[in-house]
């Protein structure tokens, strides 16, 4: 599961055809790349096709010139592809609000590099997780918003995000709705954790309309946002057993857990280029 | 968690107050019982208290008498309670479509004695599965309905039920809505299953809803029905891991297996004694 | 997951070399085969390279035609390759005891469709499973053995086995130790489920030891037999949580579904040619 | 599942016999004490009985004066009880090698008050965890050991023990074999997380021998320590699947969570006083 050194990643996807396959294995071997893990899919309900494949390239690799030889056989499929080295380790802002179980969570994996990804900034609209977030060396900008100062607050999140040249933004519990003009921005490249099974409990609150439901089980998804709250692809989801003592306090003590995990998972397997993005839904290559 | 032999079940719930436990358990003494397994749960947001105990009978214990006597204390805490003897096998009515693993499941765990549970009757709209069910010496009523006949249609369903003394009736993937009326009659002792985690995809074709939607789990809801469509007190849920590579046929699929023991485990605590209902929803006593 | 009709498998292995993928999808696309889903995976522990795919041929493909084209290629890899058509089915023989719930659940299974294969026997040490074998119109073998008589019994057993034709032999909770000679014949092609999270509480009752051990999970492994008692390559392994009011009886009662979803998730990755043998272990791409 | 404000705690066992819920009961009732949650359980295998109440007390209700009066009513059962008030958060210790990943989410668990136990104290044969320990104001003791200082380490760490007033030791991932001196000291009070699902892969590297095997699940046991390695009483366990991709690096990175998490919750049952135990084994009152 985890990459050998120096191994690269090629991603792609197109519209179905045949020959999809062949034309990156083909040129992975022209390039006398060695193919250690490949996954594709073809999906007959969407007429689309997703590949992915971790490789060692041979002596002399040079990436661009791997890519730029790739582009024209691509193009001739209408695919897009991703070309990913070893050392990739993309610039990540992170967002929150007062809950700091997703954020320690993520800030300890990334302190023993289970997460290969370089923590540039953490924005929140409350104080409270300073101590933290410094403590692992990392910039906390508290940026407080209210409904009249919204748009240049999200103009000051939209700054540190250009300025850290993020890659990748972890709403890791940031309990505020962000504007359409934002979510645009942000669309494929912004992951949020939200704390139920979607589409069940939407919203606000959903541990206490859990609660209210009377449901056996609570559950954590992660997925990128867009313009329809709560409503974007799913990346992942993780569930856990509650009963009926449990009070909506029990709900939200035992789905820290699972929350962190899931956002943990799907952070993962983004930065691992394992996630493609077509319609609405995600095609995920577990490890 | 097996009861063992020639061991009764005593279940109660009233208003919270002090002595709600002392009452039960000092007339148990009283009546040299002896206790095997006890739950008691105090509900400080209904005000409800909940309480279940297994027991030896000492001596020339009578259960006619046992209820006489305890009939005044609980009376003193508006307690409404219920005896169950160890040779307790309640008539029960199930109802089916075209679909049969739920059924074959059942009528498994009933051959083998795994469900404590005497089935009567098999009802369904289609004739598909009588010849499974009449394989396990089971009666089987094919009552085919319409927009039209509906009414008639559920005056046999009924007929069935009380001709069979049914104390449950098994929704097992009976796929009409039944009418408000019959719903009312079926209130607090019909169980059905539902092929998705309720609240996330109420009513048709849940496996396609969630495809569609692109969830990462499926699962599955035993509830007891009431008027609300797919809104009944939920008793357990289930869930399955599922991926981009399953199209609605493979959710239907990985689908069985949760949906078979989801509503097994149901209907094993309700046989048990262990499913409690107030307002909406319910207090599960866990094996 | 489901593989949609037309749609033939593709599956080798051989030691890791450059360019082992290439052999495979470069023929594929020479041979106009439309792959609809590929995995590859190269194992730098052992030096071994596994791969499969499902494809959609082009017009007038012919499996023979296809395998003789594809030898020469394979063989300058030492790949060891095989060809599974759409309609592959192959015959099967189910050996039991007493317990019936395995051989239940996957007669069921067989029934619906769900795995692809045709029982053409069910053998015995005992007569119980007969009448539930021949509803489902199997031949049922009483076979009986004893310490005497297991080397003729073992003989008996090998005919049915040859006689059906069978490519593969499910060891549905047999209750006897096959002889050396007998798991030699079976290497690779016989599936056994172990009641227990192996290599924890190999050999009998296994729930007996592990209620003595006090655990707070039970589970079942389906695994390849081979001379090592309950030593087998393993394929899947699937887990229940029980707790201190859990008897012997009582796992055994909790275990039997996840022992049943564990042996038919084998059986149909194993059908699927979804499972690799190594040098003791199993590669298995998931659905 | 929490406990309400003002909620006291009794927990008792004795050998089973008829009477022993009422004394409690009836003892709680004549005290004015509402029991809010009860649970007992008799284990008619071992013939030993186990109760344990939640209860909110009267008014001028005391401490002492309660077990006092409890005494001799106990006495007549010999029946050995606690009793833990609402403000319980018992001193503890916690010992740890190199890996920090249980340390780290024991620390965060107690900071947010999820776990109620006062940390006095990590001890470590290693000095890499003081930074991590002293950010949240614990103190460090870093005492190596070795083959020959064994003994005096192990004074040293008795005496952290001793001088914190520690009532819970907790293992969480420390590397050394303690000496049956010490195990035998702490037998009862300090519980061990060893990272397989025991009986299964005991001793060293538990995740390079699962690789070997070719398990399709690992998972880790939170246990009491007592003399014989890795067998003392079972108190959670918890799992996570694995596959044929998962080099033993990769087990380790997927076992950390199912570590932290199952540990958690041994800690929590145990300092909610709901963990009894007897004769090698365990009784775990769900919350």
């Amino acid at each position: 599961m985890s990459r050998a050194p120096n191994t690269w990643i090629i991603t792609a996807q197109c519209p179905s055809r045949i020959g999809t396959v062949d034309v990156v294995t083909r040129y992975l071997r022209e390039s006398e790349c060695y193919i250690t893990e490949l996954n594709s899919f073809d999906d007959h309900e969407t007429g689309q096709f997703y590949i992915r494949a971790e490789f060692r390239p041979g002596d002399g690799f040079d990436g661009g010139d791997f890519r730029d030889g790739f582009q024209p056989r691509a193009a001739g499929f209408d695919m897009q592809f991703d070309l990913t080295p070893p050392d990739y380790r993309p610039p990540v802002v992170i967002m929150v609000s007062k809950s700091d179980h997703c954020l320690n969570d993520l800030l300890y994996r990334h302190r023993i590099g289970q997460l290969n990804m370089d923590i540039r900034a953490v924005i929140s609209n409350h104080p409270d997780l300073r101590e933290l977030t410094e403590w692992h060396g990392i910039p906390y900008h508290h940026l407080p918003v209210s409904a009249e100062t919204r748009e240049q607050q999200e103009a000051q999140v939209w700054d540190v995000i250009q300025e850290t040249g993020a890659e990748l933004v972890i709403l890791a519990r940031y309990m505020q709705v962000l504007s359409p003009a934002l979510c645009t921005r942000l669309e494929g490249w912004a992951i949020n954790i939200h704390h139920s099974l979607l589409p069940g409990f939407k919203g606000a609150r959903p541990y206490h309309q859990a609660y209210r439901k009377g449901v056996k089980l609570v559950g954590a998804t992660a997925h990128y946002i867009n313009n329809d709250l709560d409503e974007g692809p799913i990346i992942t989801q993780g569930v856990e057993p509650v009963n009926h003592a449990d009070y909506p306090e029990d709900l939200i003590a035992k789905g820290r857990d699972i929350e962190c995990i899931t956002l943990a998972r799907a952070v993962g397997h983004h930065l691992e280029r394992r996630v493609f993005l077509y319609a609405g839904r995600t095609v995920v290559f577990q490890p």
